[in-house]
């Protein structure tokens, strides 16, 4: 905390995919200008390293190795480190509007009369497609792209998820967080008319040092995770352009 | 054009809405590092300004005031650079995955065995949620998150439209580049029976000076736009997140 006399501020801020490059500008400077950054993911040591030596940094995710802190918990300390007149940087990964249940952290600010902003950030799914070297749509081919998550709170297959629209031969979709629901979710557009033989493409950890794609087709990866349940990738994404792309070429330096 | 002995490289770069702040650190990297970079938004100057001054800086997109250069051309210029060993940026705004027509760009370079590579960037789309401070997802309400494109290459409302998906309640959807279509394409929502009351937000500018966010409802856009025909959006959004957020605040200086 500081004792700055001047009203708190708190800056959702986008951290990208996981790639400390693909932060954006903007993102570098609110963590060089946080009292505090409030982060969910481990792995985010070169982006917090932005952060001044200063700074507090605090883990408040699932990932930080204890039960996931109740979301109200996360929304109070925001709160209350902004009454000290902090800058506090919350960090998201990808980008805060796509499945970063901002909103209760929003509704607290609000109620409190602190000031907030979001700054956006690259979506593991555009990554995932740069990675892989493929557009997410095409004219005549994929129109549409659609993102949705894999599971619900409970860890299951939302059950009100759009499975006609899902299983729409002419989009892109990309599935966020799949888990273990997969294979239930592929046999659902399956038997919507999604041919088991669609492309699909399966992406764990995007644009990181230890990234991994893998391709093959709905039926088949819903097999493959079938069979591994330990497996946790990060996206599948599958439809027309999910099949095309290439290993791609490194950057020369 | 350059005298490098190494063999050229292209990198599809994307810039973001507009803002150079939202660049991310690895699209300063690839335009520093760059020969000559192929844009096609004549706005784009302040971005363009981190590349060297010895580089070459080509408009190669309809805002140039000229008519837009076939697709050919641009790929042939691609080829062109590369093969003099230049390091080619091709600039993309926000995201190249997302309406970026990146394929027949790619086609050519993979047809004369040139490296290339794709840095994502932050979508228009996302930025524009940001800027309204919504969500583009929520447990329950909109699950889902589509974007399509509101016109076909003749200017006129694609006739392949998912109308059912696209006419979803429990979606957040982005219409990019809405253009005049817009009151037709409402309309076709309204038979699908999405309601005419649906939160609609029109996003213009997103993330630059001249930025204009104008909330209302499906039905009541679509009216104002009918009787605006020069009016030229850069995105729709529509459904029950939409209305939602406030002006904002800005981060304090």
């Amino acid at each position: 905390m500081n004792g700055r006399q001047t009203p708190g501020f708190v800056s959702f801020v986008g951290s990208g995919p996981g790639d400390p490059e693909l932060l954006t500008l903007k993102a570098v400077a609110r963590l060089k200008a946080a009292d505090a950054v409030l982060f969910d993911d481990l792995s985010a040591g070169p982006i917090l390293a932005h952060a001044r030596a200063e700074a507090d940094l605090v883990a408040v995710g699932k990932r930080a190795g204890r039960p996931s802190p109740k979301q109200d918990h996360v929304s109070r300390l925001l709160v209350d480190y902004a009454r000290t007149g902090a800058r506090v940087v919350r960090l998201k990964s990808g980008d805060p509007a796509l499945f970063g249940r901002l909103e209760e952290e929003m509704d607290a600010l609000r109620a409190a009369g602190i000031g907030y902003e979001v700054v956006p950030g690259v979506t593991s799914a555009t990554a995932a497609a740069a990675a892989a070297l493929i557009p997410l749509t095409r004219r005549l081919s994929a129109r549409r792209v659609q993102f949705v998550t894999g599971h619900d709170v409970a860890g299951a297959l939302p059950a009100d998820l759009n499975l006609p629209a899902l299983a729409d031969p002419l989009a892109t979709t990309v599935v966020f967080m799949p888990k273990r629901t997969f294979p239930v979710l592929a046999a659902r557009l399956m038997e919507h008319g999604l041919p088991a033989d669609t492309p699909a493409l399966l992406a764990e950890n995007v644009s990181r040092p230890e990234q991994r794609l893998a391709r093959g087709t709905l039926g088949g990866l819903a097999r493959d995770l079938a069979g591994d349940p330990g497996h946790a990738p990060a996206l599948i994404l599958y439809g027309p352009l999910a099949g095309e792309g290439s290993p791609g070429a490194a950057f020369p330096v």
